[in-house]
Formats: C-alpha cells, structure tokens, sequence
C-alpha cells in the first residue's frame, strides 16, 4: 500500500501540476507554500474576469469556504464548471460548514451548478452536510454524533464524490474504496490551517492519481507523517511550523513507507 | 496582582472562547494563530450573509481597520450590534487612525451605531481619536504631544469604554481603573503584525474576564513576556517569530509572576 | 559598485521611507515584513476611499498584480496617478502576466492611465509584456525565447520605463544603463513570496535612489545576497525562510561589499 502511495507523491514532484485555488484570506500563503513544498505549482485566483481561463492551465481545482463572500461563490461555481468541462478534480473544503446557514448551504450551491469530486471537512463538518445532527463553533469540530465511517460512505454514494473526513482518524471513502488514515500528531492543531493545507495536498495528489480515494488517503497519510517528524523536533506552535515544512520538502521514501499507516475497509 | 492575571490566562485555556474577527488581509493569519496559541478559538469571517450570525456562536468580537472598504465597515457594524445584544466585548483596533481621513473617520462612524467596549492603537492613534495633535505615518505612530495617561483616561470617560494605548509603556484605562503595563521587547518591532495580534489577545481575555481595563492590562502583560522570553533566544526577526509562538504556548505561572509587571494607578 | 550599493542599502535603513502597497492576499505580509526587514515603513492599503491620500504619505508605491480584481484596479490607478503627481516612483510587479488575458491586459490598462516607473517580471511575464513569445503557468516561467537582456532594454526604450528581469540571472535595465546581477539562491523558490518581496525591497531602495535601474539592481542584490546566507543555515523551506528574515535584518557592509555580484553593461 505505502509503496503506491509513495508513488503518486513522487508523480507529484515529476508532473509539477498547476493546482488553482480559490480559497479563505486567512491561511492563503500556506495553502500556496504547501503545495510548493510538495512540488507542484499554486496559483490563487478569484476573479471571475479570470478563473475560467485560469482553470485551463490547471490540473486541479481547490475551493476553500473558510472566509465567504457571495463574488467568491459565483467565481467557485464558474471556476469548478470549466474544470468539470476540461475533467480536471475540484476539491471543496467545507471549512466551517454548521457555524452559519450561510456557509451551511454554500456547498449545495455550489452542487447545484456543478460537480464537486472531492468534499473534504472535519467530522462536524461533513455531518452537518449528511443533514446529520453535529455541531461546529466557528471552524472546529464539537460533536459529532454518527459513525464516521458509515457517514462518509452514505454521502459518497448519495452525492457520487469521494468524501474526506478529517479528525483522529481520517477517513476517505471514494465510490469503490473506503481508507482509514492514523498519520499525524495532536500539534498538528496547535497551528492555524492544517486543515486548509490538507485540502490543497489533496488537490495535488489528485492532480495526478485517478483514483480519488487513494489520492485523498495518500495525501493524508504522507502530510500526518511529515506532521509526526515535526512534532518530534518542536518545542511549540513556532518551531513545529518551521519544521513541518522543512519535514514536507525532505519527505522520503523510507519515512513514508515505514511510518505511514492506511488501512483499506 | 500577577496572581490575578495568571488566573486569567488559565480561564481563556480553560473556556476556549471563540474569538470572531473582522480583520485585515495582512495579519490576519497571525491573529488567528496568536488567538489559537493562548488556547482560544480563532474564527475570521466578514461576509454581511454570515457575521451575525457567526456572532451568535463567539464570546468575543475584534474589528481592526488594517485593510478598510466600505463593506467591511458595513458588517463591522452589523457585528458590533449583534456583539451589543448578546453583550459579549467588542474591541476595536484603531490601525492607521491618522493616516487618512477615511481611517481616522471608521471608528466614529462605528461608534454612531454600535456600542465599542475597548478601543486600542499606539500612542497616535488613540491620540486622533482623542482629537489631539498626533502624526502617524501608515501604520506607524509618529509623534504624540499629549500626556498619554490623561489622554486615555478622559477619552475613556468621554467615550464610556476602555481605551488601550500600546507604546514603550502600555496603558488600559477603564471606567474606574487604570493600569501600566511594563513588558514587551523592542524586538516585537521588528516584524509586522504584533500590534494587530496584541488587540486579539486583548479579545481573548475580555472574553472570560468582565474588568475589561484589567483584562487588556493582563493580556498585554502576558503577550509582553512572551515576546521577552523570546526576544533572548532570536537571533533576527526569523527567528523572533518562531520563539515568540513558541513562548507564547509554553508560558507558565512562574514567568508570568516573576517577569510580569503591571502598576496600577 | 558594491560601496554604493551598501551606501543605498544604509540610506533606507535612515529615512525609513514609507512604502504604500497595492498588493495580492497570498504574500501580503511577507511584502510588509521584508519592507520592515530592510528598515522602511511598509503600509498596505486598497480602498479607493483612502489610496490617493495614503499616497501622499509615502516615498514609493508598489502595485501587484498577484489577486487581481477591477476594484484593486480602480484603486491602483488612482494611487498611480497621485503617485505620479507626487512624482514618487511607481513599481509594477507583473505577477501571472500571460497567465490569462485579464492579467496580461492589466499591466496596459493602468499604463494607459498613468506612468508607470519600474515594471519587474520573471523572464516569461516581462516577455509577454513585450509582445514577446513565452509561456506563464500560473505565477511560473515555462518558457521564454528572447534574448533576456535585449528584451528588457528594448521595452525599457519602448515604455519609457525601468524593466526588472528575474530569473537565474535578474537584469534591470533603465534609461541609460543595465545591469546583471548574480546573486541569490535555489532555494529562494522553494518558499512562496520570494518574487513579491523583491518588488517590495525595489519599492524600499527606489525610495531613496533616484536611478531607478540602480536601485533595483542593489535591491536584487542585498535580497540575493540575504538568500545565499539564509541557504547556508536551511534544512528546508521552513527553516529557510527563517533564516532569511534573519540574514536580511543582519546585512552587513562586509556581506554586501564582499558577496555582491552586480556587472554593469
């Protein structure tokens, strides 16, 4: 298993693919500087004079609801058309999903007039899009009442897309192939956009493996194993960021295959 | 004294308040994450759809004019009105007041419709709004005739709110009770964003904390130390940053009894 | 060479000249933080309620096309223009120029409206601008067939303008004289920001030196010179831009004067 994921994160670094997103103002630059870091290119664009077009360079499409207004829906609902016409993956990360009706429902807009391949959030999160009873304070996770696993493949089907659930353990369940993910460290929430930055690494994976599923799974097993090395050397919220990137850019084949843990259901 | 402001300190880890910001497009990672860093719950959003609503959910609201337009003036005020009804604090971050008419004119125009519980700014900024002779250059404050520690307590009588002056010496002046805060590093200059980041730290404590005066004084004093601890072990402004979240989420109640100082006038 | 370079480099640290950007949500604090870095007042401000009279602060402004839309387009006509009035140079950076039309196009749209003083470019963004052929993904050079230095001085003639060429070796080309600077790093693209904060260090030396070539071509160089110490010291993009904030902040005469690599043609 760990040796085809650290193939794809090696196809990563060979096919350098352009990963647009249109994504929240508030951790923007990790999510560009995250994607660097993995070896694909970032470009954040948002105006709908130019998303379309931008899309066309690109081999994935990442949405992020983090920081909302209704010009960054319109352009996420025209960017992720022209990425459904050229079959390139859209990603959403329903960040924040259940804290406002507004962020509630800008997913099912955005799924009325397009196709989302991969809907990614916190436990709350993804519950609260399976019209599940959850509850979310702000961005993060306070309860969650399913079972996970049978939420993600429940949504999956019902929706036809490959859903991410992220918490202790990750969750993807694509329509064929359910992962559990127990990469990462508890520190990884000690810093702002973890989550967010998840999002673009499985944009990246996805850029460059079909299976979408796996691509997720993969994405999150190798971004919680540089999480891990990191968490190792830190001694806080300062010096864990340095050296989670610094851990990204020197992943190896041995960390992944030797640290990383996916199981397939 | 530091007794109290240590309790303080553990109530925001204790409690997790969530802190709504409408903030600016420069710092507003850094409040984020200096808000996760001392055990709050960071959420920024600003889009009129979503704010009340997201007040609805926080403890704590913090406008900061960094990166003004008019439609982030529009939901600040629909926010502070939301923050009035279920009175929770407000604080206001005065950035720029000086540099332009349409910045020193914000806080007035907020003011006119919602009720602000502090308002802070470096010494000219405060200055401005207090209606004295200040220069500020950008963000910078420039020059201050006046006597600081008359100048916040009669605006904070003027305006019935708690008013934070941060300079060499900072001061919180509440209704009753004024305090000087000696702490901090010239260091914290160095880099961009400690001002924007004080004034969360300041919501942060307002929000578990109803001595709003003490409340800025005990977060000021506890954001100080932190930038003392690691101002020792930075060697530039690289390194100062990484040292300082990494104070920040270690500090403990011997540096903040020890190396806090606080007078109260 | 190198002596007036560090002259030039001294000269912001006294006037701390103010630098009012105009600029795109990924990298915007880093532009404000390598403008304090190198001892000049970064100020970031977009509103058209406020841009003219913000102008009339500053020593520099520094328009960026990274996030563009036709507010900030608006707005960054109007600071030009006041800028120009002021007669304080203007700088362009032409981040994703050949990306898309609205972004190729943007770069005419404001000088149709007002002079332009410095534009910069990677090799393809400058080519483009050139009417020449070359390739842009997203923010990435792909391709560029000119002749680099024949480009910048024939659109330098052309326009009236200093070109700024960044690449594996960066040219500025002025009026009258060219320069090729061989300083920097790999590992300066391994962080996001990197092009940006060049364009704000420019915005900081064109300041306070009235040969805009010149103090591009010292600007490049200090920034090179701050990225070879930093790459030394990094074990990875974390580390490294940590490093580099540090070795900006402590340049010293001897790293200038004996690490300088600028050739005048």
């Amino acid at each position: 298993m760990m040796k085809e994921v650290y193939e794809i994160f090696q196809r990563v670094k060979q096919k350098k693919p352009l990963v647009h997103h249109i994504t929240n103002w508030v951790t923007i630059y990790d999510c560009a500087n995250i994607t660097r870091a993995f070896g694909a290119l970032p470009v954040m664009a948002h105006a709908r004079q130019e998303v379309e077009e931008m899309v066309g360079q690109a081999s994935a499409l990442v949405l992020n609801i983090g920081t909302l207004t209704p010009e960054m829906v319109d352009s996420m609902i025209l960017a992720a058309k022209a990425a459904n016409e050229k079959k390139i993956p859209v990603i959403l990360d329903a960040v924040g999903a259940g804290a406002t009706k507004y962020r509630s429902g800008t997913p099912f807009k955005i799924l009325d007039e397009a196709k989302l391949n991969i809907v990614k959030g916190n436990y709350s999160e993804i519950g609260v899009i399976a019209g599940l009873e959850a509850k979310v304070m702000g961005v993060e996770s306070v309860s969650f009442e399913g079972d996970p696993v049978k939420t993600a493949q429940t949504l999956s089907e019902e929706l036809d897309i490959t859903v991410v659930m992220t918490g202790k353990q990750d969750i993807t369940s694509g329509t064929e192939k359910t992962f559990l993910i127990d990469n990462g460290d508890s520190m990884m929430g000690s810093i702002v956009g973890t989550g967010c930055m998840s999002a673009s690494v499985i944009g990246c994976f996805a850029a460059v493996e079909l299976g979408h599923s796996l691509a997720s799974a993969a994405a999150l097993s190798c971004f919680g194993i540089a999480g891990e090395i990191a968490a190792k050397k830190a001694r806080g919220p300062g010096s864990f960021k340095e050296e989670f990137f610094d851990a990204v850019a020197n992943l190896s084949q041995k960390d992944i295959e030797e640290m990383g843990k996916i199981k397939q259901l």
